[in-house]
């Protein structure tokens, strides 16, 4: 992604033989920066607005070919229609560098969940069970001739072992929605609808044969039924809520809709659907939100399978 | 990603009113494909070539505005400018499909990783260790009245004491490299370059104090400098391998030099280069490969830290 904006203003002096092109991008919010630069400024500089969705995203600054000189009529007009492409390509390079730091992110936590975890068994649980071989050993010696002592020891083999079932139980846990192994996505979601009854009653509508599902789409549908549902118990006022799961060519398609108010604006973006939002694209999947004419909010996600 | 080529031909046809824009790119090596296209043909299509470094990556194939029509010489030069441009986009494009693919595979393994290891924690350890502290229980119960059959219950626990050690080493053993526990990333290479000796003397130059790294980061170096010393190895007929590690502002920067005869074409465009680039690159990091004035090859990897 690092050589895209380089290579745009390039392109850009190339093909309309300018000696300086500069693209200049928001840093923050009252700085601007060049994120590219080709050539050197010489004479007067005409800026150029990138346009995308009506919002200026950025410009280029651009100098005519000799010092005193003017763009033509037919050089604006190729200007205007390169600005235009330019934001395109800012945009895509904007995105690359989104997902590659979101890649980043994702590998980063993962090694350090790894790095965890391998803590957790080989300093933990592994001592634990080698303490336990030994005294097992030691109380069998022990058994005939001191009964008294091997009962002790065998008293501290029942802690332990307690304790360390506890600490494979905690481990289990926090690696994925326990629910989903227990019980399988669909019950799972029932269970899920019980803990919001009085408040809300879910209907959970699913194909009677749902296809085995990659380890990741499980997660991904569980987290995102879960928040949806809960947003609908927290912002919308609803009464009832169809869930609705199926499978399709795209992959597994997940709708939530409720017969509420609709969940006001500053939730269509929080962070509740941003989160919905990421689980989605994480797997090359999407998330939207809907009003519905007769009131209520219906969201979707569609999460490639295989 | 997928909104971008379909902005790309609705905006060259709004830029320069064109009723027809279509971009082909190759689907596979005999057969290419329309990946985006606005409006509809009418009249004689023009195909347009867009380049990437002297290759043809795709063509946009345009109409002229009427039936009949044909393009002046002021668009000819329009659309050669945009034709680069477009190639730029297209690439861009590219990129934030690859990246998005990638990040969809690293979070569907990690789901597949983390399913996996919650079926060995509880349904392999889990109960073993319940079963462990069942039998102690009895056991105890028996010490007095059958230490016989006490003295066999304890052998049955040391032995599954002793086979859940291994599960968890096993484990363990999966999760990361453990040299990188047990010694450190620097220790762990030294330990490494042990394995090669007799066919390779590697030299490995550290700061006095690395820093704490991040998992990824150790991971990362780690596996990239064992593969660079096994591609020595392998195809080099090196004698002597620098290998060098230091902290700069971009991050950690690794260097292995060997002083053999070069690695061969296929070797440096092969798997093993490959792999490196690709833990380098899902860190935000690089990794290159340099043939050396004198012979002999050079790997370098740049790996950013917080």
């Amino acid at each position: 992604p690092e050589r895209i904006l380089p290579t745009l203003v390039e392109t850009i002096a190339t093909a309309l033989k300018l000696p300086y092109v500069a693209l200049w991008l928001p840093e923050s919010d009252s700085r601007w920066e060049p994120a590219a630069v080709y050539g050197r400024p010489g004479g007067e500089q005409v800026l150029i607005p990138l346009l995308h969705q009506n919002r200026e995203i950025g410009h280029l600054a651009v100098c005519p070919r000799g010092p005193g000189e003017r763009f033509s009529r037919e050089d604006e007009r190729l200007l205007a229609a390169i600005a235009q492409l330019a934001a395109t390509t800012v945009q895509a390079a904007r995105l690359s560098l989104e997902l590659q730091q979101s890649r980043r992110q994702i590998v980063t936590s993962r090694e350090e969940e790894r790095r965890r975890l391998r803590r957790d068994l080989h300093d933990g649980l592994g001592p634990v069970l080698a303490s336990v071989a030994l005294q097992a050993d030691t109380a069998r010696d022990l058994a005939e001739s001191d009964p008294e002592a091997a009962k002790a020891i065998l008293t501290s083999i029942m802690d332990q072992a307690q304790a360390a079932v506890s600490d494979v139980r905690r481990l289990v846990y926090n690696l994925r929605p326990p629910a989903l192994d227990e019980l399988g996505l669909v019950d799972a979601l029932r269970q899920f609808a019980q803990t919001v009854q009085g408040k809300l009653t879910v209907a959970i509508e699913t194909p009677e044969h749902l296809p085995t599902l990659p380890a990741a789409v499980e997660v991904a549908a569980y987290h995102i039924v879960r928040e949806a549902v809960n947003n609908v118990v927290k912002h919308a006022q609803a009464s009832h809520c169809q869930v609705t799961l199926a499978v399709a060519d795209e992959g597994l398609h997940l709708s939530v809709e409720d017969d509420g108010i609709g969940a006001p604006d500053e939730t269509v973006s929080g962070v509740g659907l941003l989160s919905m939002q990421e689980r989605a694209a994480e797997l090359g999947g999407r998330c939207d939100i809907h009003r519905l004419s007769g009131g209520g909010t219906r969201v979707t996600a569609i999460l490639p399978l295989p």
